[in-house]
């Protein structure tokens, strides 16, 4: 055992300071360890691989989006339809921003997204629970109809890909993007609508 | 003049040939000319860079998507919505179809989408265009509600990016894409309906 305590939460740190600072191709544990003035060894007890560790900072960052997503989805205040919308816009909001503030680490994440890496494909099934509640609770309260809310779910999600997937992340500076969007919500919360 | 007629045609043909055995990097004019048995002026004398020589092979693909997808469009017998319904999805086949069974071709659209290039911003504006003159009919016929068709026309291309934007076409051979596909087309379908 070292002298110092190192763990889990320190190594991410330094990984996600040196992806920030040189991207996901130049960040191995052999550079964490330099950075934290230890052995590779110490990092290796955590992390068995430089895809280990980009995964745990991306999953980090995926678990404070989740944080915030879930207060919005849960606002029980505003009707379902309003939740919705509300959700699918504070998660294009974090996307943007994090492309534009952070781009060598929305460039991991690109890389995670693309691979269907566990992380992503959970960040994924988060979302779809998510609009599944949603709708099941706009069914209930007589505004949407849907038989297969977790079918429709997965369709929100896809007709929205230009505005949250990585891949689109080129396109988001664009000054029409947010009035794309919110053209897109809105035709389908009146194809959820019940009529 | 030279001896041989050499025409614009037989270049991208040419061009063509190249791009699908070598890729969008190494298709030069040079290149082409060696394929002809031309001296590379005479390619020049048509194609002023390797740019407009693969622009040039786009957009001839291109030419043929939007005569199949204007007859598609333009078939009155359907009513508005499943004129839509068979537009779209003989878009995403075509798309899916070049993607799948001529990768490199395919690679050099997504070169030039990313580029917004004139060829693929001409592409879109048919597109839009086609996508809003049949909700212009549906809402005539009384079977959609649209105030902005130009809008909603927008709108339905960006809900379906996923399934016809070149950035994604690594993800279009899951067995998933067609029901996904479909899903999506329904949720849009029922967001225009007149209710």
């Amino acid at each position: 055992m070292r002298g110092e305590p190192l763990d889990a939460e320190t190594i991410v740190s330094a990984t996600e300071e040196l992806l920030r600072r040189h991207g996901p191709d130049k960040t191995t544990v052999l550079d964490v360890a330099r950075q934290l003035g230890v052995s590779h060894g110490s990092v290796y007890r955590h992390f068995a691989s430089k895809a280990a560790l980009r995964e745990a900072v991306i999953r980090r960052w995926l678990d404070q989006v989740r944080n915030e997503l879930a207060i919005v989805a849960q606002n029980f205040e505003l009707p379902p339809a309003e939740r919705l919308r509300a959700l699918l816009t504070t998660m294009f909001a974090m996307k943007w921003a994090k492309a534009g503030a952070d781009p060598e680490l929305f460039a991991t994440f690109r890389v995670l997204a693309a691979e269907h890496s566990a992380v992503s494909c959970d960040h994924v099934g988060f979302l779809v629970a998510q609009l599944r509640d949603i709708i099941i609770d706009g069914v209930a309260a007589g505004d949407f109809v849907a038989s297969e809310p977790e079918t429709i779910a997965r369709a929100v999600l896809n007709a929205t890909s230009r505005f949250h997937d990585p891949t689109h992340a080129a396109e988001w500076d664009s000054p029409e993007t947010e009035a794309e969007s919110a053209a897109v919500v809105s035709l389908i919360l009146d194809g959820l609508r019940a009529r």
